[in-house]
């Protein structure tokens, strides 16, 4: 075959050839709420739990944003959004590929979740808000961050001087003062497995 | 469990792990060279070979990148260089999840490739140089693109006005002039075995 001939060639493999070698659905299960909410820990467990059953995840957090694609940004409200957009295209990418992309952000605005929303495309897109009450995140406190922020060491800290807007249609909500991360986790899998994301 | 003994808990599922899943190993292709060197055929040619196999892979493109993650950017050297670390770590990502990235990028500059380079990482980054001669690149002109750049329509055109500065030692070099798709995809995976990105 000569190579002019192939000029104008399709791109040959889809998503849909990806996900049947995969055996699963590409899509982004978005874990949001107030720091020390117990997102991370549930992204964890998911990513751990889908692992076993052979399903390939990725997990996108803060760390590997801020010291990667977003390390040229700051923390003023274009940069976040921009931080935002960012993690919903590379998410986009991942989820094309056949990936479920597990990610755990604070993104307190409803205007970065709603971007998120529309870059990843509608059918792509999983909420889980994890409501856990403000006064025991911050009992918790597992970075010291509650008590920077109470001090006025950090600015703007969601839940104490900036707000956290709560999504107003999430798939599923988990409140982690009140169900353990086992009854958590099965409401999280369930909640994927009913969408198609898994069989 | 309580949530708060699980506050350190490690990201537990490692790029190892996928990649034992998918039997392959997390790399990225970029293919470099002229417009029309056959670049996106030799790409399209070398996911279908791998995805023939069972592999999972994602191309990478100008067209993916430009309308989605880099559609902030123009193409001032800055920006051309932002797209570039973009591209790049975005391709790091998927290597981090098992995927095999093919990219196909004209990437002229050697400063660029080697910024790639330094955000993959040099195990996990491997270059084919597609060195079709630039008289038969614009024999070619399957897109019109080296006539509007004669004409001086398209300004800094790679080739015509612009330099490509061919890469110092990759790892492969295929001349779409001299071999046929086949003998050329052949040498590809060759490449790739011998690096062990495939069994």
């Amino acid at each position: 075959m000569a190579f002019n001939e192939l000029a104008n060639i399709d791109k040959s493999i889809t998503r849909r050839r990806r996900e049947s070698l995969l055996g699963q659905r590409g899509a982004v299960v978005w874990f949001t709420g107030l720091s020390g909410a117990g997102k991370s820990t549930l992204a964890n467990a998911l990513e751990e739990w889908l692992n076993e059953k052979g399903k390939l995840t990725y997990l996108l957090d803060g760390d590997i944003m801020r010291t990667g694609l977003s390390q040229d940004l700051g923390f003023s409200h274009d940069d976040r959004m921009e931080n935002i957009r960012r993690i919903a295209e590379v998410s986009k990418i991942l989820v094309h590929s056949g990936v479920i992309c597990i990610s755990a952000f604070i993104s307190p605005y409803r205007e970065s979740r709603e971007l998120a929303r529309r870059v990843i495309g509608e059918d792509d897109f999983y909420v889980i808000y994890v409501s856990t009450p403000l006064a025991v995140c911050e009992g918790r406190d597992p970075k010291g961050l509650y008590m920077k922020a109470r001090q006025g060491v950090i600015p703007e800290f969601t839940g104490v001087s900036s707000p956290y807007e709560e999504p107003v249609d999430p798939n599923l909500i988990l409140d982690t003062s009140q169900h353990d991360i086992d009854a958590c986790l099965k409401l999280a899998t369930e909640m994927i497995r009913a969408a198609g994301v898994i069989g």
